[in-house]
C-alpha cells in the first residue's frame, strides 16, 4: 500500500535493470506513469511487445519529456552522451538518477550537464543476474538487496530522502555512501572479483591440455564458482573497468601481491605460510554466513541434477 | 539392493570424506563391517558417540586388520606416515585406496610401500562442503558428483572395476583418468580456483580503507561467490599445494600472464580487447549450464534472507 512517490518515471536503457525496475514500480505502485526508450529498435520492440513499460519512445528526449525521475540505466561510458541528449527536455524540479556500477566517473559525465533547477542523486542496486536484456527483468530483483545511495557534494538532502524512499518500496535496503568511497568498495567486493573470474574462466578456456568438456564435467570443484559472475554483460563490465580504472588497479596490485607471496610459498614449500594464510580467510566466510548474505549448504542448496 | 562389496571396510581418517563415505556405504548396503581410526582421540571419541563407523579403532594398524578394502582418507601430506603403519597389516588381497585431490604425489608415498598380493587404486571423489571433521558427513555427498579413479601402472583391472562399482554404489558417477592428467585437471579445476578465492578473500580482509563488515554486507556483489571456498579445511589446502606444486605453478603462471594482460587493457584503456575477452569467457558458463552442472536461477537459486 505505497503511495505514489514519482508520478512520471522515465527509463533510460531497458535492459535488465531498468526491466526489473520497472515491474517492481508496478507491484509498489509507486508510479503512474512509466515511460521508456533504448538506443536499439530490437530492444524498443522486445518491451513494447511485453509492455515492459507504459509507453516505449522512439528518443530519449521524448521519454523524459513530464518526467519526475528519470533513470539512465545505460552502460557507464554511455551515460553522458545520454545526458547530453536530454537534458534540455528536462522539467523543472526533475530529479534525476543513475545506476551504474562506478560513481566518480559517472559524476563527471553528468553533473557538468545537469541543468538549473533540477536535481542529481546516483543510486547502485547492486543486484543482477548472468542474464541482460528487456526480457530479464523480474519484479523481485531487489528485493532485500543492497542499493547504495551516493549524493553529490551539495544534493538537497529533501531530494535524497525521496530516492531513498522509492528505492526501499522497490523491496532494497538503502546505504548513503561518499563517491570515492562508493568506488573503492566496488573494486572490492565486485570489480576485481569479476576481473579475476573473468580471467580464471578464460585461461580454462584457453589450455590445450584440458579440455573444455573436461573442465565444463569437472567444474563443480571449484571452477564453477568463477562462472556465474564471469557471464555478466561484457559492455557494463567493459565500461566499469575503464572508468573505475584508478581504484581497480590499486585493488589488484594488492591482489598480484598477495598471489606472489603465496606462489613463493608454494614454490619454496612453506607449509605453515600456507596454512596460516588459509586459516585466516575462514573467518571472513564465517561473517558472511553469521550476516545472512549466503548459505552454507552443501553446494549452495542447488538443487542436484544427473551430470 | 546393492549386495556386498566389500565385506570389511577400513576408513583411516575420520573427516567430511571418511564419515560421508560410511553413511553412503550403509545407505548402500555395500560392507559387512566398517572400521575406523583417527590421530586425535577428539575426532575417534566425537566418531564413536555418533557411531559413526561400526568400530573406532586406537590404532591404523588396528582398524586395517582384515579389511578387504582400506581407505586412506587423511591430508595428502599424511598418506606416506600412514601407509608405514598400515603396510605391515594389511591382510592378503587387501585393496588399498585414497581420496587426496592429488595423485603423484599420493602414487609416490603409497606405492613403494605396499606389500606383494595386495592392490592400490588412487581416487578422488570430486566433492566437499565448507565444513570438515567427524560431524560433518552425510550419505548424499557422493550423489550424481564425479569420482576420478586413477590406476598406477600394471593395476590389477578386475580390481579397478570393483572399486568402480563400489563408488558407484555410493551415488557418484566414476571416470578413469591417468596419474599426470589428473593432476593437471585438478589444478585447472580446484587447485587455482582454490588458491584464488583463498587470495582475494586474503586481499580483503587485509585492507584499512574497507572494513571487513563492509566487504559481508555487501559480498553478493561478486565477492561472496569467492568465500565458500576459500573457507576450506586449510591443513587439506595447503597439502595441495605443495604436493601438486608443477602443476599448480604451471596454470598460475598462465593466470597471472593473463592478468597481467588484462591489467594493461584497463591501464591504457583497451575496450576492446576487454570487451573480447568478457564475450569469450561467455560461452564456456553456458556450456557449464547446459551440462547441468549448474543453475542459472537468480543468485544460485538461493533463498534471500533479510541482511
Amino acid at each position: 500500500m505505497s503511495a505514489v512517490i514519482y508520478p512520471r518515471v522515465a527509463l533510460i536503457g531497458l535492459g535488465l535493470i531498468a526491466g526489473s525496475m520497472s515491474l517492481a514500480m508496478r507491484r509498489a505502485g509507486v508510479a503512474q506513469e512509466i515511460s521508456g526508450y533504448a538506443r536499439s529498435k530490437e530492444t524498443r520492440d522486445a518491451a513494447r511487445e511485453i509492455r515492459l513499460v507504459d509507453q516505449v519512445c522512439d528518443s530519449a528526449a521524448a521519454a523524459v519529456e513530464g518526467a519526475d525521475l528519470v533513470v539512465l540505466a545505460v552502460p557507464v561510458g554511455a551515460m553522458g552522451g545520454v545526458m547530453a541528449d536530454i537534458a534540455p527536455h528536462l522539467k523543472t524540479g526533475a530529479v534525476v538518477t543513475d545506476v551504474g556500477s562506478v560513481k566518480r566517473a559517472v559524476f563527471d559525465a553528468i553533473l557538468p550537464k545537469m541543468p538549473p533547477n533540477t536535481h542529481f542523486v546516483g543510486t547502485h542496486p547492486m543486484a543482477g543476474t548472468e542474464h541482460s536484456g528487456p526480457l530479464s527483468g523480474f519484479a523481485e530483483l531487489f528485493d532485500n538487496r543492497w542499493c547504495l545511495v551516493v549524493p553529490p557534494e551539495g544534493a538537497d538532502d529533501a531530494q535524497v530522502e525521496k530516492l531513498e524512499t522509492f528505492w526501499k518500496a522497490l523491496g532494497a535496503n538503502t546505504e548513503r555512501m561518499d563517491v570515492e568511497h562508493h568506488d573503492t568498495v566496488c573494486a572490492v567486493v565486485s570489480h576485481i572479483p569479476h576481473l579475476i573470474a573473468y580471467t580464471m574462466v578464460g585461461v580454462a578456456d584457453d589450455l590445450s591440455r584440458v579440455t573444455d568438456q573436461e573442465v565444463i564435467k569437472y567444474s563443480a570443484a571449484g571452477f564453477r564458482d568463477f562462472t556465474r559472475i564471469a557471464a555478466s554483460d561484457p559492455t557494463m563490465w567493459r565500461d566499469v573497468f575503464l572508468s573505475n580504472k584508478e581504484a581497480t588497479l590499486e585493488i589488484l596490485g594488492r591482489f598480484t601481491e598477495e598471489l606472489f607471496a603465496l606462489q613463493r610459498a608454494i614454490r619454496t614449500g612453506d607449509g605453515e605460510q600456507l596454512f596460516d594464510y588459509f586459516t585466516r580467510t575462514r573467518a571472513i566466510r564465517r561473517g558472511i554466513i553469521e550476516a545472512g548474505q549466503d548459505t552454507d549448504a552443501p553446494d549452495f542448496g542447488r538443487a542436484h541434477k544427473d551430470p
